[in-house]
């Protein structure tokens, strides 16, 4: 079975079979090229992105409640499944995608569910990002503008559902998150008071943590508040069990910030990335109906035990809402050790969120990075300097095996596809 | 009531009154100096202290026992005040450890009682380090051998008997944490088992904490271990509001690991650095019954409030053991974020590391810092190379007021005496 450690792969060997235009880990750091196009002076967009960002970075995620998908996920039915990712096809699901899909319906019970993505119900869900009717979600609120987002559970490590697995273990594990896990944290929630996610997030970034594959310290942060809210002792081991538990959280918070910025007209600002497993796709704060998408590439970086870089499905998931926000990929100056796990060392970690200023809008206040003398991550993607530059986004991400029912196989790091951004950038000038 | 705030002192001001070496916070971070002494290279001595430094790494600190003074610490009597640093006469004390020893002596309903360093009782108290009869103190055992160390309970921010405060809400407290907390704490562990300090201090270094003014994680990492064990919620509440707390069980874990090495003969290596407010002194390996001591420094650095640098005591705490242990000022390269409590930026954090290598014998395993790319941190003071080279040992600490009763006014750097390592060198090579 392959499990993360504590401290990242316990084997690792570097993927062999690669990519065309990602030779080796390491290099998919540098991504510099010449300026693809240079663009013309928009001031009426540079005012529109001002607006756009400052809401981005107003907005304050609040945890403050978990209950049933079908009790408090707008728009959820008993005969709808949610994926991560643009919109998908039954057809086009990839291995993990498909793995995690026919878990669910057993989970349901059904034997056939429409699909949507969890995006178009202001959810987000970390790789296959399955959300069925009974699983219990995590309600996000921002406090100024009451705007909700969503997201499922984690799991743990291992053979979990989102990686693809789905043997009677994972639903096993499914149906006490349901019954137990769930009601539990929203009981501690109702009885102690909503959790503030900025200041966790904010002490974090400050103690090693990037918050898309690093977050045993916001964990330990969510735990400490948990407990003294009097969460049950076997809700409290399960959650002392996995490190990884925070990253829907950081999610959650993540689309709710983005998601504030959505619909100031002729914003380049970019509000979501997110893959399902086939297709990588964007949305922008311009056009927030459109996702603008290209085929999946695939994540470079360690594997665990004997798979190599040939097992890996294209990248999935929800989770690069994390980069969407300035964290993750774009924070990794903030957390070295994250190096253990996706591949690269300190120095390349502190470049990877250098490169990023080149193509963000405003430095996150509310996110430091103490390594960068307390600078503020790099935060809102423009469209327009990723079109100018060249420089394509940075994610670092868990890596599904390709075929369903397998589970991770690693963890790693990979550019967004620019095609979208050129495809967003067309539609906003035309 | 001066309070470091969750993420350092809220108001800051850098000292004007200036030491005659030490004219500004950053430049007490650059020592170099030619060297004084080139000393014959000495197979014997080297053998020593690879005996020596051997043990100290070869220790594993766990966290057994908390009970009070008067039972558990070997010769431990209620006419008896364990103080910090070197020995100590009433009439010598500076005014912060007068305020903390007429504290406890009211604590304790006494008129008058002897006074012994911590560290004769294999224990160690933070800042003045009293420790009397009815206090809780936590028990740390190695693995190994069954050796022990000791240390207080720690109080929290603000006015507390370790930096002198005495009026009735401190000894209210201290009554409480012996009445209340310390049986829980000791409860809890008798059903939960021991925790595994190692791990702890493993983790912490890479979530940003030095484990000497900077414990978030490490306090985070013990509240889960605590939570888990089912300690009570008013301990975990107040654990959850002192993120110093772990403090103490660093320095417990420290002193044991650097006692293991105590007793080789011939042996150059440090096994204390520890100051009392009047006298700074160090203990080495080949001769642990001798204090080799100089007066006091005092601290550089931020202060709280209107508190400036004339303010300070002289430096004061068992809590160079720390340093002693690799930790602290020599792992401010794990920690960048401390420099917002003890001054410098993220450039001086890492060059205090790498510049401690060059005064250590090993680098501890299992203390890895993410941004040197899991390099061990410097590890084990030989005083023949304090004494070639003429770097002193960087020590970060809390900085008391000079008069009794006041409390914490900042945090900043000082520099080891050089006196107490050429005498040692001397007694050494006699």
């Amino acid at each position: 079975m392959p499990i993360l450690g504590p401290d990242g792969p316990r084997a690792v060997t570097v993927g062999a079979a690669l990519l065309a235009d990602t030779l080796e880990a390491p290099r998919v750091l540098v991504d510099w090229r010449p300026p693809l196009e240079r663009l013309a002076p928009d001031p009426a967009v540079d005012v529109a992105n001002q607006t756009a960002v400052e809401r981005l970075l107003a907005a304050r995620p609040r945890l403050v409640a978990v209950g049933a998908a079908l009790e408090v996920l707008p728009g959820m039915r008993p005969d709808l499944l949610l994926h991560s990712g643009p919109p998908l096809r039954w057809e086009d699901a990839s291995g993990p995608m498909r793995g995690a899909l026919e878990g669910a319906l057993r989970l349901e019970g059904r034997d056939s569910a429409d699909l949507e993505p969890c995006h178009h119900h202001d959810a987000v869900g970390p790789m296959a990002g399955v959300i069925s009717a009974s699983m219990p979600v995590l309600v996000v609120e921002d406090g100024e503008t009451g705007r909700r987002a969503y997201s499922n559970l984690n799991e743990g490590l291992g053979r979990v559902l989102r990686y693809g697995a789905n043997d009677e273990a994972v639903l096993e594990r499914l149906r006490w998150m349901a019954g137990a896990l769930g009601p539990d944290l929203g009981r501690a929630l109702r009885e102690g008071g909503p959790v503030d996610l900025v200041s966790i997030n904010q002490r974090a970034l400050q103690m090693g943590d990037e918050l898309h594959n690093r977050h045993r310290a916001a964990t330990s942060l969510l735990f400490r508040e948990l407990a003294l809210r009097g969460l049950g002792a076997e809700s409290l081991r399960f959650i002392d069990g996995n490190d990884y538990f925070y990253l829907n959280f950081a999610m959650a918070a993540a689309k709710l910030a983005c998601e504030c910025a959505g619909g100031v007209a002729g914003s380049s600002l970019v509000i979501t990335m997110a893959r399902n497993g086939t297709e990588f796709g964007i949305r922008v704060a311009g056009a927030p109906d459109r996702w603008f998408t290209a085929p999946a590439a695939v994540p470079v970086g360690l594997f665990l035990g004997s798979y190599t870089q040939a097992d890996a499905n294209p990248d999935i998931g929800d989770s690069a809402i994390t980069e969407t926000y300035g964290l993750g990929g774009f924070a990794m100056a903030a957390a070295p050790a994250i190096t253990r796990v996706v591949g690269g060392d300190a120095r390349s970690a502190l470049a990877a969120t250098l490169e990023m200023y080149e193509i963000t809008l405003a430095e996150n206040p509310n996110h430091q990075i103490p390594a960068l003398d307390f600078r503020g991550t790099p935060t809102g993607i423009d469209v327009r300097r990723v079109v100018e530059t060249g420089i394509r986004p940075l994610i670092n991400t868990g890596i599904a095996h390709r075929e369903a029912g397998v589970g991770q196989v690693g963890a790693g790091l990979v550019r967004a596809s620019l095609e979208p951004f050129l495809a967003a950038h067309r539609f906003l000038s035309s």
